[in-house]
């Protein structure tokens, strides 16, 4: 406390009017996005002082390879192999942690706490696994951890949730979090290939990792879910009660069939408010293709927020890269520049809302939660099996929207059937689904798609 | 400057972990907005507090005729029909103007400011038009004067561009800043009907008021545009050097032709950086469809900003309505009670820039704009006329990017032809359109309509 103190009057000498001296930063992590923040910093040098009134300066970074040629100007700059040395050095008043991952990040991210120093990361996984933990020991030092540039890259989605819209009750959002996951369903759309030749091309493109797993399975889009959702309803981060589905089982078929029906198939993160507690959902999602949020393609991003007051509102920009990151980054720098004259108890708080005032609103299991439904059958062809299926449906009051039926072109003796239903809570669709695969004339295990309207 | 440090440290007390009391607020102005506030505040009470860690109370409202029916609760506040008891007011902290127009909000805003009180305001005229006066004073007197609602309702569109794109060189924006032209041209497009019909349905659905000139000829996208061009480049207010055109005299031909070329028209703001100065114009725009500016529909409002680190992000909501702007006034009233123990020096510059870093970029002339053309030309029908009018753009330097013939519905003398040209600088485009004009075989002046590609 005593720490906190000293800092907060410490900085506050711009009262006086003393031109405040360039706030010191300390960078562990110097690839792309490091690299990326450290070119962004000197190209608008003068157009950042002109906002912050004051300048930024990386005095030490770290990187594990210090020989790696880097593009990026480091002059001015010490440089260690050992991030301790960035963190523990007496002239950072702010680590920039870009490194990634969970270790060595956490426990850097934390030794920086500890000392008083704020933090800004761009660490996705740290704080939806590790969070809770570290804005505790920021809350006890009186320090801010800045994280925009973990959810959306360059959308600056969490300052928007946590201070623009803090005039409404949040019921729900709806995003396209994962850049390759949404260029992969993009290019299956446009250029009819299927998901294993478009998941090669993207790794080619450098769009996905070797091992695309994060990317494709939704757990990236899951971490950045958890943040959302934490900061949209003031509950703490729940990251192991997301219900996480990938886009790897979606065929050419499905995203055809989709189009046919006027929809787009998007993986989507959704966190919506039911009276019991909050769905927590990242899963493949049919849209309505006249919505915004339809027409996001390739690797670009969007969230779109639904607040009782201000109603549906939309942010879009690039998800990954370099200077877009890095443009998240420095807005934090700025903010927590202009924040080492607040005093603490007086700031934004971490996660939107008070500490203690977080809500133990829980997280809904997956069968809680209601959505429309498309199923892509395939039935023996003969009189009476859609009868069938529909009077199974209808037994479960589950409506029917839409029936297709595409033109097969597998063996003659089977059909296609396509079903678009009515909102419905899951629990009833999955007893449903369970009736119809019973049924003789369905030959293969049906596939089961959300669709969501996102009024 | 005495006044102001003593409220800064007169509400410095968090640090000892007292409970803050809540923030006592003086409404000026029962209308839509005012009661829209009114409820939201009432409404979402606790998840506000769970944010801000402080209530938020009006304390005192004045309105004009207190006896009109009102769909808002003001119990527990003392209301007047003299704005300046409730500016006087020594309990009142924040001065919340929503009463629009210059007479007599420029007044009680100066006479708040001079008290050292905060001011909300939602009114995008005042500011566009006396905002560096009001600011100016604001800065002497160390108190904020926050504005989010007056640009795009309930899209966060002044914090976004003022604290989340810090890191940025702005290279251009365009907005969709008018809900009532948008909804005009988006009903002439749907509906396939006229200008003149289409304004009379928006006036009935109360989209449009009785005297609509503000709103079809630009001057409120003017207004808009003036204040969103201010925080994006750091430059003073400058509404008086607005380009501004209507949508009056944009026909359905127009809006059929456009969609034949793979084209929406939307009214635009656009401001943007030159090496000499900077664009800023209000005026019907061609946009390629596939644009998601070119598919924000009906009374929606959008921003599209270029930075050069994020690159392209968009900015999508309500543009206007009570809740909405209640949405953005409640989170500005949050960002000022949380300022109240920040230095002066310290907050965030009203218009993003410091105040002695305000840049004196000039504005450009409307000629030295560059855009490409759509040209609706009515000639009279004999060999040659084409070439004739392609000739005279070639010898002008201007690129033609596609020509259509539409069929004329009038004489049969006479035909219609439509050109799109590359971008060009206005001034050789008025050139070559004056040229154009003095060909024998054009029948009427022609319609010109700017495009643009926005990518």
């Amino acid at each position: 406390m005593l720490n906190k103190l000293r800092r907060f009057q410490g900085e506050n000498n711009a009262e006086q009017g003393n031109p405040l001296e360039p706030v010191k930063i300390g960078l562990l992590g110097l690839g792309t996005v490091g690299c990326g923040v450290v070119n962004v910093l000197a190209r608008n040098r003068r157009e950042i002082e002109r906002r912050a009134g004051r300048g930024m300066r990386i005095v030490c970074a770290a990187a594990r390879d210090l020989q790696r040629p880097r593009n990026c100007n480091l002059q001015g700059t010490r440089l260690t192999q050992h991030g301790q040395e960035v963190v523990d050095d007496p002239e950072v008043q702010i680590v920039l942690e870009l490194i990634g991952g969970i270790d060595p990040a956490r426990e850097w991210v934390l030794r920086a706490i500890d000392q008083g120093k704020h933090v800004v990361t761009a660490n996705k996984a740290l704080i939806a696994l590790h969070g809770n933990e570290i804005f505790e020991l920021a809350q006890a030092h009186g320090v801010t951890v800045a994280f925009e540039a973990a959810v959306g890259g360059g959308i600056p989605i969490i300052k928007v949730i946590r201070e623009s819209l803090a005039g409404n009750t949040i019921e729900w959002l709806a995003g396209i979090i994962n850049g390759t996951g949404n260029f992969i369903l993009t290019e299956m759309r446009d250029k009819q290939r299927d998901f294993k030749a478009v998941l090669a091309e993207a790794q080619r493109l450098g769009y996905a990792e070797a091992d695309p797993t994060f990317d494709v399975e939704g757990i990236d889009a899951a971490h950045k879910l958890t943040i959302l959702a934490s900061i949209a309803f003031g509950i703490p981060l729940r990251f192991a009660q997301v219900y996480t589905e990938g886009i790897t089982r979606i065929t050419q078929t499905d995203v055809t069939n989709a189009a046919e029906l006027g929809y787009r198939i998007k993986h989507l993160g959704i966190a919506r408010r039911q009276p019991k507690g909050i769905e927590l959902r990242v899963h493949p999602t049919l849209l309505p293709q006249r919505r915004l949020l339809a027409n996001v393609d390739g690797v670009m991003n969007a969230v779109l927020v639904r607040g009782d007051a201000v109603g549906s509102t939309l942010y879009y920009g690039p998800g990954a890269g370099a200077e877009p990151t890095a443009s998240a980054v420095v807005a934090d720098l700025v903010d927590v520049a202009r924040e080492l004259t607040v005093d603490p108890h007086n700031r934004v708080p971490h996660l939107a809302f008070q500490p203690d005032a977080l809500a133990d609103i829980p997280v809904l299991p997956i069968n809680q939660a209601i959505s429309g439904y498309y199923l892509h059958l395939n039935v023996v062809d003969r009189p009476g099996v859609l009868a069938d299926i529909t009077h199974i449906l209808g037994e479960h009051g589950i409506s029917i929207e839409a029936v297709l039926q595409p033109q097969s072109e597998e063996e003659m003796a089977a059909v296609s059937i396509v079903i678009l239903t009515a909102p419905v809570r899951e629990a009833r669709m999955n007893d449903a689904q369970r009736a119809i695969e019973q049924l003789a004339s369905v030959t293969h295990p049906l596939t089961r798609i959300r669709v969501e309207s996102l009024k």
